[in-house]
């Protein structure tokens, strides 16, 4: 394996089957908070595959605003969108509400036929997981979910590396992400993030899903039992987990030790170690592209322009529609992460190490 | 808190207390492998509070040639040794044998009313751990364990920073810590670190034992439950656990994930993650000095010239001998880490988060 082969070309778009398409796809943009305001619509505007269509809010101002900020077609409130109005005006749609709500709105686009690009966590539980894939399933929608890491070009690189034998053979996994939800998202101790029923919970499945996915996606392997502890330690995180640190049994024996807070100073970094050789992502999961690799006793530091990864997802998400491939991340991709997820939760109230129904 | 305040004298001894004695405390070193040849020796010989007085070697004629390169004194055997030959001409005993034998040259030192530096892990069971501790306080020996983290001057600040509020609630700690036996101490497939009974397990006991005692350290806590998973995935690791994540809870609801591997690339690292800030060391434990210090916006990488960290703890260990004050790593302090990598070691067997006894 040639290391300058795999770098050399670092933010290519290894996944690109279209480029110039007659249409692009146009999105109704479903929840219109500050991840759709501030890196969704930024994105689209810059994308040759994708374009906003339609914007879609419980709150019937907002909408009208950031159509008319977003150079949009339509404004809809959730009440119009479930009924249908103006599909006519969208391709895809972009599901970016609570986690609890998504299943309501997947069923109403896999009704219309429209494909979906749903954001992580698919769900709150594992039950409405398993209900959106079949949704879409059964509608025969395309579904993604909006794993960012897997178009992010490092973990691309990464994933090639380990791949092709750069650390030898894979054996531990380190992985942390924690950010101050009240600094990057919101000060508002009564968001949604923090309500058991809307997120699902908070640390683990907002957070702990990035090293968790990572894992399974650069290794190409799946878990199959994982333990944790949740913990809390500010009056704001009554009902929902503020921290957790957890370990995962992947398929070859791999494991995983991982830690995710919602409420802590900021940072994230990814670490494959192998027995020839090691690779850091740090920091790994806010947008940025820094790999560190080592072998033996030599090492070397990528630090490369960090692309937009939210154009990087919603153009490879066109990209699969438009040329008929099915995405990495579907919906039984998703499912397992749940399943993983459900299981962490389960351990850190009995104690005991969890299997993951497969 | 200054930053600056504490990092300006980064490797200042801020523990010494003596430093011009009538006379040097005079060591026999038990157990001349790679490590006490080729680090402590060479450490003692610059040394102004220790000096070597006698080496004592189960193989009579190594015995002799150390003695002549690194200019001691008296060379015996481990029998001699017991039989309190030549007893005059060393102060303190330093033991390096393997982890189970521990036991025996502790209690031949504190028959003889000399102190104790003895190699971390203190042995390779709790019942040996208690029996060494037991015999030192019985015959009013001073007793340390090598815990060379405890003088590193990165290890130092980091622990200040914390204690001060920098960081504001340390909430998660991350920690690693790996290396190639075959290559960093010997190819032999025979080697005692690879064998159940003399080493007690290999990457938890031997190597996790870093990231879980510089936890304590830092936090200044102590474990109260843990669990881990132990794989291996090479031949020569039949008897031992060649990798190992692990997860452990502290008394202040603090929890750390860390992973350890015996025979993997080399790699070492530690994190505290508190509320509004971050501090890391990576490397972390092979002797070098890099700490990482984020708060809010701010980063600031510190990157000094690297101490002799052998140089340091036993400086220490004169250093407390010599004014009898007590060292914080001593053999109650080494008991709750054999406690902890025990019920690690019980959780690997069975799935459950295993309490720590006290």
């Amino acid at each position: 394996m040639e290391l300058a082969e795999h770098l050399s070309e670092f933010t290519q778009r290894d996944w690109q089957t279209v480029t110039d398409p007659d249409d692009r796809i146009r999105f109704a943009l479903i929840g219109l908070g500050w991840f759709t305001e501030g890196a969704v619509i930024p994105a689209l505007a810059e994308s040759a595959l994708c374009e906003v269509g339609t914007v879609v809010s419980g709150d019937r101002n907002k909408a009208a605003r950031v159509r008319d900020e977003a150079g949009a077609d339509r404004a809809l409130t959730y009440d119009e969108f479930h009924a249908g109005e103006g599909r006519s005006n969208y391709d895809a749609v972009y599901i970016a509400t609570p986690n609890a709500t998504h299943l309501d709105f997947v069923e109403s686009a896999a009704d219309f036929g429209k494909a979906v690009l749903c954001e992580k966590p698919i769900a709150a539980t594992t039950t409405h997981a398993e209900r959106i894939a079949e949704a879409c399933n059964d509608a025969g929608v395309m579904l993604m979910v909006g794993y960012r890491m897997h178009t992010n070009p490092a973990v691309r690189r990464m994933r090639e590396l380990v791949s092709e034998g750069f650390v030898g053979d894979p054996v531990l996994v380190e992985g942390g992400m924690c950010q101050n939800v009240f600094e990057m998202i919101s000060p508002d101790p009564n968001q949604w993030r923090l309500d058991a029923d809307l997120a699902g919970g908070s640390a683990l499945i907002d957070l702990g899903i990035y090293p968790l996915n990572t894992a399974r996606f650069v290794l190409d392997t799946d878990p199959v039992s994982a333990q944790g502890t949740t913990t809390s330690s500010d009056d704001r995180f009554t009902e929902v987990d503020q921290h957790v640190s957890f370990e995962v049994e992947f398929e070859d024996g791999i494991t995983a030790a991982c830690v995710a807070s919602q409420y802590a100073q900021q940072g994230s970094h990814f670490t494959v170690i192998g027995t020839d050789g090691r690779l850091t992502l740090d920091p790994a999961f806010f947008g940025e592209a820094q790999l560190a690799v080592r072998r033996g006793g030599a090492e070397a530091d990528f630090s490369v322009e960090p692309v937009n990864e939210v154009a990087e997802e919603f153009d490879y998400f066109a990209d699969r529609l438009l040329s008929g491939r099915d995405p990495v991340p579907d919906g039984e991709h998703a499912l397992v992460d749940m399943r993983a997820i459900e299981a962490i939760y389960e351990s850190a109230e009995t104690g005991e190490r969890e299997l993951i129904k497969g």
